[in-house]
């Protein structure tokens, strides 16, 4: 770009005082609303950090090492910075703003860096899990709309570890998908399958974010639980997971995941039940009924609470795209 | 660590409103105040960050895989994270923020990606380019404190590009380090040496940060520099840059590096000139004294700075390592 044309101010003898708004002024160039806006937003924040930590150069340099190291440890199977922000609070935070729920549908919970795009489909019925350590477990789940009508066809994604707490891609020498599977709710919303019983087990601990958490005094632990997601178009995206009642890492998940409403029991398999699933009498049963909220009705509630905070906020914002840029008319 | 043991409140149904005291609270267990105002700070910008753009699942993992693309570039020879952290201003502020300069001393600059540390020492006169297409020009200098007095042994780093606008590391087949050097400032503070003439050149933005800058609309070029760095035991280090007069990018560096004290002119070899220094008549020479400052006094200097800075923020914090953190007493 020439540099006679752009339409910025002098960037000269830039100071603690006024870098910031500098750095937003050049920043404000693109016709992209929304870019500009998460912009500003980002730069007020890490200059404000800067100011009000009077961060050193040492420790500047110190993060920005970090953070290649977050960078350099990431692969096609490992996410680490999502694993930083979900130690941060950052991501279940993001989900609860993105996919907000109405009283009677299910909450959302953490992603995690294991979801992965490669999972066998399997019909009502099937295992997803071969590990023959793990204690085998039913999961008999329905899905249905807020009004409790069975939603079809919809695509779930479930995945766990395996009894010694790791998920397959964590294994170098993994040749197939294991302890993941895709299944479609059936006409009834119904989907069940065989699995293993959840167990705590820590994130993965041996890069960077495990020793941040090292230096914080937190433990990595993540209480036992099955993680769930559900797609359908005209449905909101529903990343969840249920959690196992009275694990001892209930109240201190690292990553932040645990909600009341998403700490399921174990049951056991009476004798109707052992005949219709083809298990054994006295088996682990767990039962869930997911409710999922239609797309239309999330992104009504999601504008109506964007708006609403950042009124509190005292920002004068208009949705652009459902999403919120200052209303400068 | 045994969750029985952990000093943290129950940490379930964390939602927009509660997240934010909550990681701050499971941040707050190490002994380490500094650490624990610094994450404080971090996580509490972090989620504003969020809650004031209503960040998207989508934009997050936009973010996110920005963030892994940033770290897998950088290299022994890329700090891809310091250019983001230079075209953000944060670079700039840092330095402003733990090196201040009392008026009569030299202003500092953005450091950049590309010092290293195993640049050849060289002595008064020689050369530390060794391009045939650069044109020459003679630097002369001394450095002094701020009372004129000069200081001698200073470890001076220099580095520039070469006339096409790349540092030696740019280049995948170099064998030995060129436009860079080490010198030690003699018993009247000077030191001289051979160059060339600066030119402009764009940061690297064949990656994520040359990605965001074209969405940003922003140009990634660099008014033509020379890049000094001074170290003795006492002195406070100083990371600066000479930036020659009316460059087409004076007011519009991508990295906010510019300060009208360190812009500089070529003058001309006058005879006497030429024949001391050995070069031609006529040929170009840059003339600058560099003010360094004691330790002692920039640390009084940034102490200062920081107790009326957060005390003007409404923060109540002590220093602790001349670094603040909360004043709890």
């Amino acid at each position: 770009m020439d540099p006679a044309v752009a339409n910025v101010p002098p960037m000269k003898d830039l100071t603690i005082d006024n870098i910031t708004e500098n750095t937003v002024l050049i920043n404000s160039q693109s016709s992209d609303q929304r870019l500009t806006y998460v912009m500003e937003r980002l730069v007020t924040h890490l200059h404000d950090f800067a100011r009000e930590t009077r961060l050193s150069t040492s420790e500047w340099m110190a993060a920005l090492n970090f953070l290649v190291r977050v960078g350099q440890i990431s692969s096609d199977v490992r996410h680490e910075f999502i694993l930083l922000s979900d130690i941060l609070g950052l991501s279940l935070l993001v989900d609860a703003i993105d996919h907000p729920k109405p009283p009677s549908s299910t909450e959302g919970s953490v992603l995690g860096p294991f979801h992965t795009h490669d999972p066998p489909t399997i019909g009502n019925g099937a295992s997803m899990s071969s590990d023959p350590k793990g204690e085998p477990c039913l999961v008999v789940c329905t899905v249905k709309d807020v009004q409790g009508n069975p939603v079809e066809g919809v695509k779930v994604d479930i995945w766990e570890t395996d009894s010694t707490g790791h998920y397959d891609v964590q294994y170098k020498d993994l040749e197939s998908p294991d302890g993941r599977c895709v299944m479609r709710s059936d006409r009834e919303g119904g989907f069940w399958f065989k699995a293993i019983v959840p167990v705590p087990y820590p994130i993965p601990h041996d890069g960077p974010v495990g020793q941040l958490l090292k230096l914080l005094k937190r433990h990595p632990w993540r209480p036992a639980h099955m993680h769930f997601m559900f797609e359908k178009p005209g449905w909101d995206h529903l990343i969840t997971a249920l959690y196992i009642r009275n694990d001892p890492y209930e109240t201190s998940d690292a990553v932040f995941g645990v909600k009341q409403s998403l700490i399921v029991d174990f049951t056991t398999a009476s004798p109707d039940e052992a005949k219709k699933y083809g298990v054994e009498e006295g088996s682990k049963i767990l039962k869930h009924d997911f409710v999922l909220v239609s797309e239309e009705e999330t992104s009504k509630l999601r504008d109506r609470n964007a708006l609403e905070a950042l009124a509190r906020l005292g920002r004068k914002v208009k949705l652009i795209d459902h999403l919120p840029v200052p209303d400068l008319d």
